[in-house]
């Protein structure tokens, strides 16, 4: 009788496109789950690529991403997603018409724009995906295996998305022991914008306006465990960000638009010393806050969720 | 020879007002250093003063702040903010002229001036202190002797505070493992502000921000660590937080000023696309809060810092 446990893919070459914190923890995570044979990286710095190769992340440097996915049966991109264009475009005739190609960007209708833009064919093969983990370092020298256990991955197939690929792609995920969520680019990229890209967007604005003070120095010296960990994610890279929040900018823009009217209404509590109306504002917040917990998996304290 | 080390101040009786999270850590971190005789305690509520007999915090339960001080040479205010000026002129004529008079609020103009408005020639004996440590949980239950170790206090001395009450009071904070500061209540309210007040208000924000979605519950199901830590202050008790940001209304409406013109920074390099500048605004944030950490130690890793 054979098992129902499902089992998970076993691939013979993974292409890794971008060998950063994201990427080479993936590969890290596949080799401990012995999901993979050999590991191919491209990263468009050659520092970065040797990096990669003596840290024994990849098995072998390549020196373009024709090279790195011509004989893959799975390609991981995860580099920044104003790179993704130019990946996608540069792997197009190299890949195999059987790999599963995959992205691990933070947003997703941009990353399926350039998909749809570039893929042609083999656009059935891409199965875009959102691993929410991360941490505030960047580099290859933070990745680790453990980067996707017990946090959850974001899959956000597209019409023309081959089922087979799919289910590869979630049991890959679900097998470095990630909790799979299927939705929409559009969906997932109004999501996060809530509850990713907004908080990033006001940390840093915290920071900014503190630095923007001529006491600056002396402020931050007296900041406590409050402050550490409301701002931790203001120590987040920028070009990520960049991209990030300049590739979702409608989204972020209207949660903007939803934080001022918060903002607003202690502000006008506090103008007009209606403490009564203060409290409820503050009850509804740590009432909600109290209730809430991390859905899939808690054990990360310094994980970022880019 | 004389040791030349400070010796911590031993006190016959301590009275504690308010038995919860601030005041019944102060009392076991007391005990603990056995720094204290016996302990004193009366709270609002008959039933919180029982829990604080129960839990052994306290050694007898008071039925008023005027029984509670009577023969206390060490008295601990460890109200709201807002129940400050009640408990100074409930122990003003009970207490004894020699005694060292401090409380925990989180913030000091109000807090002195309910002082100077009450305590008469009693003011000399009082020692406004501000322990930069916390949870976001409140309660007695939640109490423990660690709470201040590696914490900063802040302690904001008045022209009349007398040489050796001030003295005294440096001495049982660093006795009980703190880290002690000196400073107007100016400086401390608008440091705070910035630092503190000002990150719990754009948390509470943030989280009302997301309730307000009609869709809110789907996305906290997908918020991940990032959010976690940024939101974490948000849990934090109403009623403190009530206090805190309408006694320092003035201080707290001007760094929102500030943070307004920090967000409008994003924004506008959003909406302009202008991604040179939105790297350069993200860039400042992630170097300052990399290149920050918490001076006073960092050994929590769930206290806040009311």
């Amino acid at each position: 009788m054979m098992s129902e446990r499902p089992s998970a893919p076993r691939f013979q070459r993974l292409a890794l496109i971008g060998c950063g914190l994201m990427g080479g923890s993936f590969a890290l995570a596949l080799r401990k789950a012995q999901l993979v044979g050999h590991i191919a990286g491209f990263s468009a710095s050659e520092k970065t690529r040797q990096r990669a190769l003596a840290l024994n992340v990849i098995d072998q440097a390549c020196n373009s991403v024709a090279e790195a996915v011509a004989q893959a049966d799975l390609i991981l991109l995860a580099v920044p997603v104003g790179a993704m264009h130019g990946s996608f475009a540069a792997l197009r005739e190299a890949m195999q018409p059987h790999a599963l190609l995959m992205d691990v960007g933070s947003t997703k209708c941009d990353v399926v724009a350039a998909a749809q833009a570039t893929l042609g064919e083999r656009l059935s093969c891409f199965v875009p995906a959102h691993p929410i983990a991360g941490k505030e370092v960047a580099g290859i020298e933070h990745a680790e295996s453990t980067l996707y256990q017990d946090r959850r991955t974001v899959l956000t197939p597209l019409p023309q998305t081959n089922m087979q690929r799919l289910r590869a792609a979630h049991d890959v995920w679900v097998a470095i022991g990630s909790h799979v969520s299927t939705m929409t680019p559009e969906a997932h990229d109004s999501t996060f914008a809530a509850v990713s890209h907004l908080p990033h967007l006001l940390a840093f604005a915290a920071v900014n306006a503190l630095v923007a003070q001529p006491q600056s120095n002396a402020l931050l010296e007296m900041a406590g465990p409050g402050f550490r960990d409301f701002s931790r994610i203001a120590a987040s890279d920028a070009a990520v960000w960049r991209d990030i929040l300049s590739a979702n900018q409608t989204e972020v823009l209207k949660q903007i638009s939803h934080f001022r009217t918060a903002l607003a209404q202690f502000e006008n509590a506090l103008k007009q010393g209606d403490t009564s109306d203060l409290q409820q504002l503050i009850q509804q917040a740590s009432e909600v806050r109290s209730g809430w917990s991390l859905q899939a998996g808690d054990a990360g304290q310094i994980a970022s969720d880019t």
